[in-house]
């Protein structure tokens, strides 16, 4: 029995960030958006913007409309798939909650697409016939924003562990990354309204935040929201991983309004579908939520597929056994029937389901170490050898995929991880949670995980799934979210830069330039958190006078040594060389050349101003 | 003109922590404080704990008599100095602030005391003397805390990077460390209030917490109330980098409060005393300064004697050329006066000086790196090797001593740092601000150097000063310095763990068994920070009775994968054989072996449990 259906009222933080506004680059046959930031010199900064229509002044956001289906035309113009009637929304898909408690459907219907009998309409497929689609030129414009902003005189610098990132990234080659399997596009041709981005390690690291409600807690409006405000701050991709009622109708809502891929972990609804018993989960109901999925539009999916059977024994003797819920339930249906996991028997028709859609495969974790004593056991690495084979059966149907990783692991374990994946899945990219580098910390754990981010994004991880101070003990809410975020921001811009990635450190010196001429509006402007940023300077000198003062809180204003410096900068411009011939002629001698100093350090090992190889 | 004496009113935040008391472990000599977490199934867990009688119920605090003075007889009855009168406090050493904005003095008047002439009263001496002093033997026993706990199957794991933990600490390793150079004990001999402790890489990682008042804000009961909060969340030092009036007084309240090593800039009072004016600096106020802070107890001085006059114009190409307060004073001074930094000049008599009272020099890295592109160029690494030569000259006088260093440094940039560090210095213990790995966040530089902190620990760095959320922005306030201080933990054990630590573990291996079993008050009492971690499990499920719950927010009752890996373990233990052989006879071959998964996973590079090499 079906209640009045009532719109739920969602609201969502709209509008640019301070002193931004949206502009777009001009391609062949895409515009691109990204983020000019307005320096207070007169000059423009653009940045990477994952956040849509959402932060543009000139877009009017209607919640209940959805984004612009940008891609629809794109779509069409490839003849390869057709519109159809789809699969009828039943009780069991939104948790048999009905009335008051059902969450109205999106108020639009879009017929689904799927490919026509025969046809591979991924991303993956295209780029193995070597054709360069619209979305493959609209990856390639995105990942060269700020590029002009390279210094000319900036030597490439970095250690990229074998990574290849060029100087300038060509529509050529992202089309060549996605055809070696190097990297995903995840775009589901129900899901128009994705701003195509790219996950490779030949790429900027991307960064995930997740979302979703719990039997215990949460709404519709609040997803929705949720989703806005992480990719406001930076996310690249959401998942939702709801698990509670009326999980049908908000993933439409997310989908709608979501101008990023967003996952799922599609046996989470299949579980709700047989009334939260693992053991009565059958291929069946599977098929058909993966179907009912596609047909939504998600653009990946969680499978954890590598959870075999023969493995489930060698987590017996862990402290934290099986952390992850999908990995779980499937160790639990195995062992209950005692049959293979049947996402690894079915795997074949799950790779046929993908392609029609193109849906990218997230080969999940189900055996990650959930402590730090269970890092890098046996169990997970068993786990990881399946990932690997079951790549290249994706890839013999010409789906895009992914592969998950860990998890918790202290900073000694974490590069073997990234190397296994490398050697074991072919390079196919590499997309973490974390890693946590201690288990000590929970409410801190953006932290912890944080550090271990940073470092496997270095080692090559193409995406990194943020933890938020929650995980472990409650669900995120928005603060959490963007603390989530920013800290998983910082991660994959550290990792960037470490990589060597030719843009990235266009950023820091223009921040840091700021920095140093106390534009402090510049320095706030150009953080990933101008309103923290300015927040935690009004704190302390909250007069509008103080946003141009040439000292800070810090040291005062007689203490600067920023405006010390300036002295000392002047002062060795007019005065050094003359001063230094009166010292000479003195009888002293205190100017080392640098040539001398460049001597005396490389007879200490490496040169100063290398990283180390 | 004085005004009335008011003393101030100081609260600090006192008692144990959650579900903690105090105990001691008793030595030959010494007792040692350790902070005992008691659990929900009957036992304990001990750890080490910096917070000082603060956090022990049964002490009486009382600011105006500051705390009690443990080392006092340790002192005296080594024979080797004698209390004397000491240097009248001049006005010029509070900036010359009188009437009521005056902070009184401390209540109580402790006789300073000094070497006899031609003594050298610093642990190293003792150390290469071949004593074991009763600092040394307290240090073993603070070291060892939680050895107990450590498992009794647990083999020793981790890359330690040619640092040499032992299974245990001896006080013979101490002393031993100590003649080395490669460890420190600061210790001021008129700090008697501290509760000795020690920085070196082979012994657990540290960090330190920087608080101050400076000309725009900060009084001294904030100040003294912060250094109190820092050591409550497990600072190991506290230092006081002051800048305004008031100086003197203030730094007495702390350091007859301080059970840490406190740890002074002591330019930064020499500037004061001459109204800001770098140029009008002069050794002989200097050498004031240094005697007063000596008197006081102040346990380590940084002096940054390595900014030479010929490396001042290294930094004028820089983007933010040189950001140490104290490096940028000693360059204006140098380039004023076109003369060598008298620091360096007067480096021996500074040693001097420091022998007579066992202050430990913390050699400054006034030209470190203030952004990205600034890192590990000529200009720091030109100081570094003078630093290298001040360590050993330090050392012939007998005075401990730490290097400071970096600063902004990208992750790739790191390992160059701490190799040239131990190359150039001796093994003088790494005492590094951060480094912070990316200059975009202002905001949240804990973060950004929480993961160059944690890097850098594991690379050999012993002590990692804090940075707070306010870095760049404002001085922090109490839930800065607690943010600061946990991410800092938080590295340092994430270090401890990644070098191999042989008890580090325990902990994370006790949370992580609390946490599977849903022992959710254990999970929170083993934590950092079981405040913040129980305060974010409410906001979900606050009642009481969900404390004991086994499920949580995340996932809920029916979708709990602890939940259900229990259920796995049950069903491994119970079925698991019989069922095997059913299976088998049915012709099927589902369980590998652990040898053969050993075998898959060997065949495929590093060993599944191993860290790499």
């Amino acid at each position: 029995m079906d209640g009045p259906v009532v719109t739920p009222h969602i609201a969502v933080t709209t509008g640019p960030l301070p002193a931004s506004r949206k502009v777009y680059v001009e391609g062949e046959r895409v515009r691109v958006p990204c983020r000019e930031i307005s320096l207070t010199d007169g000059s423009t900064f653009a940045v990477y913007d994952p956040s849509g229509p959402y932060t543009d002044a000139a877009a009017a956001i209607d919640i209940e409309a959805g984004m612009p289906r940008l891609r629809e035309p794109w779509i069409a113009a490839r003849g390869d798939s057709e519109p159809y009637d789809g699969r009828p929304v039943a009780d069991a898909d939104n948790g048999f909650v009905a009335g008051d408690r059902l969450v109205p459907g999106f108020p639009l219907r879009h017929r689904p697409r799927r490919a026509l009998a025969g046809q591979a309409v991924t991303q993956l497929a295209y780029a193995r016939a070597g054709i360069i689609t619209p979305e493959m030129e609209y990856v390639a414009i995105r990942e060269n924003v700020g590029l002009d902003r390279r210094r000319a005189d900036a030597r490439r610098d970095g250690e990229a562990w074998g990574a290849a990132i060029p100087d300038e990234i060509t529509p050529e080659f992202v089309r060549d990354e996605v055809a070696r399997g190097r990297a995903i596009i995840p775009c589901n041709i129900n899901h128009p309204e994705v701003e195509p981005m790219i996950i490779g390690r030949n790429f900027l690291v991307k960064i995930n935040a997740n979302i979703g409600n719990s039997a215990v807690t949460s709404s519709v409006g609040e997803e929705v929201d949720k989703m806005v405000w992480a990719i406001r701050w930076g996310s690249d991709t959401v998942m939702d991983l709801s698990t509670g009622r009326n999980i049908h109708n908000i993933r439409d809502w997310i989908l709608r309004n979501a101008p990023v891929p967003i996952g799922t972990v599609p046996i989470y609804q299949a579980l709700e579908k047989v009334g939260g018993v693992a053991e009565d989960l059958t291929w069946e109901i599977f098929r058909d939520t993966l179907i009912e999925q596609c047909e939504q539009g998600v653009d990946y999916f969680t499978i954890h597929a590598g959870v075999r059977l023969a493995y489930v024994p060698l987590t017996a003797r862990r402290i934290t056994g099986i952390v992850s819920r999908g990995g779980s339930i499937l160790a639990k249906w195995c062992l209950a029937h005692h049959r293979e996991n049947f996402l690894y028997t079915h795997f074949r028709d799950i790779c046929e389901i993908l392609r029609a859609y193109d849906v990218s495969f997230s080969l999940g974790d189900g055996l990650r170490p959930g402590c730090i004593a269970d890092a890098n056991d046996e169990a997970q690495f068993a786990e990881l050898t399946t990932l690997g084979e079951l790549t290249r059966i994706a890839w013999e149907h010409d789906v895009q995929v992914m592969i998950e990783g860990p998890g918790h692991v202290p900073m000694h374990k974490i590069k073997v991880n990234m190397d296994k994946q490398l050697a074991i899945c072919g390079e196919a990219p590499f997309y973490t949670l974390g890693p946590l580098t201690t288990d000590i910390a929970p409410g801190y754990d953006h932290i912890t995980s944080g550090i271990g981010a940073a470092m496997i994004g270095w080692f090559g991880t193409a995406m990194l799934c943020y933890v938020t101070p929650k995980e472990h003990l409650g669900l995120p809410d928005r603060d959490d979210v963007k603390a989530g975020v920013i800290t998983y921001k910082i991660a994959a811009h550290a990792a960037d830069l470490a990589k060597g990635h030719p843009a990235a450190q266009a950023r820091d010196d223009a921040l840091s330039r700021a920095r140093f001429e106390f534009r402090w509006q510049d320095q706030f402007n150009l953080s990933l958190d101008p309103d923290t940023a300015k927040a935690f300077h009004d704190e302390t000198l909250p007069k509008d006078a103080h946003k141009v003062a040439h000292f800070c809180s810090m040291c005062g204003p007689k203490f600067c040594s920023m405006k010390i410096t300036q002295e000392v900068r002047d002062y060795a411009a007019s005065g050094m060389a003359q001063m230094s011939d009166a010292f000479r002629a003195a009888g002293g001698e205190i100017y080392l050349s640098a040539a001398e100093v460049a001597k005396a350090n490389s007879a200490l090992g490496d040169g100063g101003g290398e990283g180390r190889r």
